[in-house]
This record gives structure tokens, sequence and C-alpha cells, in this order.
């Protein structure tokens, strides 16, 4: 068969066989209505860092707002021993679940739901597999890219990473979760025309080497960009030859008509070094104004090297190390069965296995961020079952749900619901927020975030406890499998 | 402005905004059409392993026929401020280069190059963001494949990666580049429809956690999939209840009907001590030919392990660590000019820089893989002038290009071309291999090289050559640029 690059665009295909089996399943075994809860959650964060940025829900609505299957879909399930009525289910599938999801840009933390489903259990367990797959991928990227800005400690960093992308959605959602993250351009053309993202330009080795000489490529290019006009000065050799012939085109070519240069960009060397001598001999030739970009192989922990060893960098390019998290390149996102309806009844589901970190938490549940009121500071984060209320007005217990000696009495707080509603019966019932909007909220969440939560090595454990309530429930869950 | 998940296929604009800017600078000042040559090569192989595996040719040709830019495209730039004759450049874009490429599914090594191009330079440079963006995820992929499948010794490995992918891309050619590389079956549903990648089920926790009892469950499916019945017997305990509740289930839903079963799945706890006690308890109970397939965050290295082990495993199935190479996430390909021609002559092109390892071979190349008449074996490859010939018939000393004291003569040897001629002026003058071919011919050259070049540490380093009439191209470029 011919394929071609359009193909990985039939997103309904996109789902791993035995989701499709399993429905299947259901449907056959008269389950295919049972009222069904989900979780989506994380156990650990990359980069053995505090917290994972949420993103990718926008691309996930999507997807469930536009999920259908064509008839060569069913045509393909036909031929792989699917039944006809089940078949027919899915020719007139309707997606109808409620769906409960913190909003992009959110800092949070392990084993709190960040997406929580309920529905009909064959298309809740449908989405699976996507809903995995785009919030993993984007809150990895967010993650990472949030990390990167705050190395940079308010130099501008750009992302530069298509080439090295694992195909056209990793470039692209790739560039949209390293702005949530805190990055502010990107190299991509996609990323400006259908993001608004602003694409930086920058210039090639190649240039470079199809002009007789460096000093004319450079006149040639400040003549072509006089108001971008970016110098990549590293193509024989820096400090000899690239800058040297980076004033001489400025003089020539800019100065004289009245327009400043852009920037100069190292992407070789001792880049720290290069930095601070280039610094100074732009700053000699009259061009303080002229700003340094770096590049190769970045990351926040050689960006943080660079500042501390005094490097005189203006913006970061970051490329390869972000666009596919390098460091920590896995974000394990799960998505859980917690709970079933039946009989007007809600029961609690829960895997238990031989690893204590893989049992999961039963229960229909809401999470709450407790924001201390003076400060402005999160203090905590609580899971509860979804009927409670949190009092605001009263001291209230947080304690380990591993520990559980240890305890911290809180007061004076708010109490926000991390999780709102996305889906109600299928419909969309929550604005979406701009990239912009999203962005601001991640970095107005960040400062709510104590400094020992940000660090990036051995940072503070942040709370995420449960209510006794569930807490309750789970132990009781827990204890009547063992009786099982 | 609404942005959905059929965005990321405007492939015209899935580029580096930098490309587009000196395409437009070489359009201005009269260079567009000068003819270039480009390479594509890598300089380190990810995992330090000695080689990787070509792949995502197929995609990028599909890209280089199909490439056309779209009024919006055109508006788009416009109003990024590029000039309208190079827009109607763009917008009457017809693809006229010649390209020379390695097959997919060849092993390939460092610096040797993997792609060539020759033409015009303006459509030589518009076409580097997606070549390297294909060709490096794709090559990652089948690259750790193989090194996974070669592991697994002759069991079978499955892709099991679509949840933790980069996006639909990444999942859906990761799934064909683990193909190319040797893994047998994936979980994606996409890749069995569109590629014929067979797709493999399984069974979920939620399943299990769905019906009042594990043996319920079981029982359950097993009826349902009384032809394909593969249990996960790890939800709530794998020997005191996963295992005895599948034997009851094969011997109440299977063998009265004369089904056999298919497999269990151990995804949680110590696989290799659980696959020795759950072969024992199955041969026990009758189901010798009940296979065991192994999960949970599995690589070349905890495969290679648990076969150390004397686990008794029949199947391995590989999500995270292989759709992203977890454990050396980045493939490092670059494209880079190489040459020109003017008025005739052809001019070699090179990039210096202050690190040794990024200067490049300039000029135009070709290269061949020399084998051992005797054994098949690979002994070398040799990169040289497009226009030298090879001997076959006489011996040749090779020497290596940086301690060039280093000198071997071989004798007794077929070169073959490792470039196929791909397009020429624009038209595609090549066999578009099936899947299966590609398959078949990477295990057959995987069988070509020596064991020494195969293992995982420190393998030995394949004599990558350069003619001594290359060799000394490059030595005089260089003095060349020293004058300068």
């Amino acid at each position: 068969m011919k394929i071609n690059l359009k193909d990985s665009k039939n997103l309904s295909m996109m789902v791993d066989f035995h989701e499709l089996a399993t429905a299947a399943g259901y449907f056959s075994t008269g389950k295919a209505d049972t009222i069904a809860y989900f979780d989506l959650f994380f156990r650990t964060v990359p980069d053995a860092g505090g917290f994972v940025i949420a993103a990718g829900l926008e691309q996930l609505m999507d997807y469930l707002q536009n999920l259908a299957f064509s008839s060569e879909d069913l045509d393909f399930l036909r031929g792989k021993g699917f039944k006809e009525d089940f078949l027919a289910y899915l020719e007139n599938f309707k997606f109808s679940c409620d769906v409960w999801a913190v909003p992009e840009g959110t800092p949070v933390f392990p084993g709190e739901p960040i997406l929580i489903v309920r529905g009909p259990i064959i298309q809740a367990q449908l989405l699976e597999t996507m809903a995995l797959m785009l919030i993993n991928h984007q809150t990895l990227i967010a993650t990472k890219a949030n990390r990167i800005a705050r190395a940079a400690q308010g130099r501008a960093v750009f992302e530069f990473g298509a080439r090295r992308a694992y195909g056209a959605d990793a470039a692209f959602y790739g560039a949209r979760a390293s702005y949530i993250g805190g990055v502010s351009a990107s190299s991509l053309a996609l990323a400006d025309m259908a993001l608004g993202i602003e694409a930086v330009t920058t210039m090639t080795h190649s240039w470079v080497e199809m002009f007789d000489s460096e000093l004319e490529a450079f006149c040639a290019f400040a003549r072509e960009f006089p108001e971008d006009c970016s110098l990549l000065v590293d193509t024989y050799n820096t400090l000899k030859s690239g800058l040297p012939n980076a004033i001489e085109a400025f003089n020539r070519e800019l100065t004289p008509k009245g327009y400043r240069p852009k920037s100069i960009r190292l992407d070789s060397g001792d880049i720290a070094y290069l930095s601070r001598k280039a610094r100074k001999i732009l700053d000699e030739a009259g061009y303080p104004d002229c700003e340094i970009v770096a590049s190769n192989s970045l990351d926040e922990y050689l960006i943080r090297d660079m500042i501390n060893q005094g490097a005189k960098i203006d913006a970061f390019a970051v490329g390869e190390r972000l666009i596919t998290s390098a460091s920590s390149p896995i974000l394990g996102g799960v998505y859980k069965l917690s709970a079933v309806e039946k009989d007007g009844q809600i029961i609690p589901k829960i895997k238990i296995t031989g690893n204590v970190t893989k049992i999961t938490t039963p229960c229909v549940k809401r999470a709450y961020r407790l924001i201390d009121k003076d400060t402005g500071k999160a203090i905590a984060d609580l899971v509860c079952l979804a009927d409670e209320q949190i009092g605001e007005n009263e001291p209230y217990e947080l304690f380990d749900p591993d520990y559980t000696w240890k305890r911290k009495t809180v007061e004076n707080f708010i109490a926000r619901p991390l999780l709102q509603e996305i889906f109600k019966e299928g419909k969309l019932v929550y604005r979406l927020p701009s990239l912009d909007e999203i962005r601001d909220y991640c970095t107005r969440e960040i400062d709510s975030l104590w400094e020992e939560v940000l660090r990036f090595e051995n940072p503070h454990k942040y709370y995420v406890d449960l209510s006794q309530a569930l807490w309750d429930k789970k132990q009781e869950t827990i204890a009547q499998h063992r009786k099982l």
C-alpha cells in the first residue's frame, strides 16, 4: 500500500489495538454502558524535578470533539474479525463523557489526577491512547522548557528543535508546549503561522560558504536583512575572522544607513569564553546593543553553568535537548480506572500489584490547591472525594498518605479547585484560553511555588495528600481485595 | 486562532524560518540557481553503538514529491515581509534536484554521506528541515529497535509505545521504523491498517477490574477472544491469584472447546523470577504452549539481563524506551554544503570551526562498502570523489583520515555503491521497496557485519575511510581557508 505523510492523521485508528478489542469485549458482555471513572496522573517527574507543567489539553479536546470512524476504519476492523454490531456502534459513535481537567500551564505533582473522565466505559476506554499520548508529550516538553527558561534567568530562550524532532507533530506541538513553558520564540515557520509564536531567524553556515569570503557573505546578509541582521560567526574562526568580519559588515552596511545590528550567534567552541570576548569586542566597536545568541546542544544545566561562569549571552537557542527532553525523555502518565457506577452506587476500583508505588487510589475524586492567604504561595494539594467540602474557615489537618504520622495543620488558606469541567455529556463547556493566556497563567502559577519546590536538585517534595475520607476508602478497598 | 490536530500537516511551513529567509536571500542576491551539493550525515551513534540503521527516506520522498506552497502560506510570508518576486517563485515551486540516498534498512556509519542533494541552492536549502527531521527520527528509532531485537535473540519484540510517543507522527512512523529495525508487531491499530504491521492485542488492568472477580474477568475474556487469549496476570497478585485464575479460565473456557491459550503477560514485579515460576506452573497445568510476554519499561539492556538470568520469556513488549530511544534520545544528523558548481567547475565547500570533529568533508562524493568476496562480510566503507573508479581487481590501500599512518590493504573485495539515485532533476527514479523488503534487507545487512561491530559495549570502530584523492582535496581546501 502506498503510504504518505498524511496517513498519520487518521486519528481514529491512532489507538492501541487492545483498546478496540477491550471495547468490543465490553460491548458483547453487556458492559458497554456501565458508567466508569478514569484518572490520568503521573507517578514521577522527569529530571527528578519537583513538578510538571500540564499541557496538551487543547489537542485532546479537539480529538474528542472530532472522533469518528470512517468506512475505511470499519472495513479494516471487519477484516480483523470485529463483529458487525460493534462496528455499527463505532459507525454511530458519539462522544458523551464528562471530562474534568487541570488547565494547561498548571504545575502539577505526582499522584494527583490531572484529567478525570466519567462516561460509558466503552468510550472512556477508547480514548486512553490519545489522551496519554497528547498529554504525556506536551506536558513533558512544557516542563523541560520551563526548566530551561528558569535557568536562563530572564534571558530569552528560542526553541530550535525541528530538525531533531520525532516527526512533524513533535516539532509543532513541541513548539507549542515550549511556549507554554516559557520559551519566547521558535525557529519553526508553522509555529508562527498557526500558533502566533514569533518565528526567529538566524543564519546558516551554508550562506557563509556560498560567498567568496565571510565578509562578503556578512555584507550581503546585512543588505538583505538590515532590520533583522543576526550573523553566525563561527564558520571559519570566531575570534579571528567571524567577529572582525561581522563588525566590518555592520560598519559598512548598517551604520551608514541608520540600522543597528540585531545579534551575533556563537554555535561552537567554548561559548562562555567566546561570549565574554565577543561582548568586549562588540562594545569597543560601538555595538553594545548587538546581542549575543548562543546555541549548540544547550539545556538548563549548561545554561546555568554558562551564566555562573559570567557568560555574556542575551539569548539561548535550544534545540535537540528541549524537543526530546533529552536528559529525561519519558513522562509516564497513566490512565487508570478508579470507580464504576452500579445500581446508583459508586463502586471504587483499584489496581494493587506487587509494586507498592503502582497501587492506584480508587474513588471519584477532586483536587484542591491550598494557597496561603497572606503569601499567595501554594502550601499543599489535597485530593479528596468528589462530594467532600473543604472548609476554608477552619484549620485543616493534612497528613502524608504513606507516613500517616507526618501531619500538618493549615489555616488561613484558600482551597482552589485544580480541575475544571471541560466536557459535560460530550458537550464542550470550557472556554479555551489563548496560548498567551496559558503562558501568562503558567508564569503566575510558577510564582506561587516556593523556591524550594522550584530548584533542580533535590527539590522539596510538595505535599499531595489525601483527605481522611479518601484515605479511609483506599484502605477499605485494599482490605476488601486482600480478603478475596 | 482555532487550531486543530490537522494543522501539523501543513508540511510546506514545517520548515525553520531561517531556511525561508536564506532562500529569499539567495533569490535576491542572484544565487538562487547556483547548483549546490549538500551531504546529510551523522557524527556520532546513539547509545555509543557501532552504527545506525538508515530510515525515513520514503517519507522524505513523499514530502519532496508533494512540496507546494498554498495561498495561505504565501499570505503568511507576505505578512512577514517576504518580497513578491520570491513569493511568486514559491507559488510556482517545482522540485528539480537530483537526490542520492542510502536505501532504508542499511547500517551506516559516522561521517559517511547517507543522502546527497544536488540542485539549485534555493531548493536544496529549503528541504533541510524536513530531510533532517524525517531521517533523524526514523533512523534513531530503527537503530534502537534493531538493538532491542538483537538483544531478544530471536524472541519476538512488540512495539507498544504509542501512549508515550511525542505525538501521532512519532507513534506511527516510530512503529514503521521499529519494524524496519526488527520488531515484529505493534500495538498501534493504524500501523496495521496503513502499513500492514501486525497489531498485537493485550489485556488491560481495567478489564480485570470491571468484573466482580479476576477469574470472572479472565473467563469473560477467554470466551470473547478464544483464539487470541492473552491474559494480564498482575492486577492483584501474579503468583497467588493471576496465574491460578488464568489456568482455571483456560481449563473452563478454552480446553473444553478445543482452543489453546495464547499467552500470559507479566507487567510488574521481578519479571525474570516470575517468568520462571510461571513457566513451571503453566507447564505443569498442561499449557507448555502458552507463551509468556513481558512488559514494563524494557530496553535492550534489561532484555539481555533477563535472558542471562534464565528468564522464560517468549516475547517482549517494549514501549516508552523504544519510541523515545530513551537511553540516547538524539540523533544529530546534519546537512552540510559540500560543493557548488561555478562556470562548469566544481568548487569544494567546507565548514572549519574550532571543534575539529565539526570540520566537514568537502567535494561531490560517493560511498562504497567493500565486501570480502569469501566471507561476504563488510570490511570497510570508502568515501571518494564522485568520478573516482574503485578497481575491485587490484589491492586497495585504505588509511585512517585522522591517523594517516594507520593503513590496511584490502584484496578480493566487491565495492558496492552505498548510495542509490532517488530523484533525477526532480523526477522519482527509484523503485520504492515494500516495508517487508526493507526489513528483510536490514536483516541481511546486519548479517554482513562482524560480531565486533555489532556488540553494544565498545564496538569495534568500523573503518570509514576517505580515498587519497578526496583526502587530498580536503587538505587543500582547509589550506586555502587558512590563507584567507
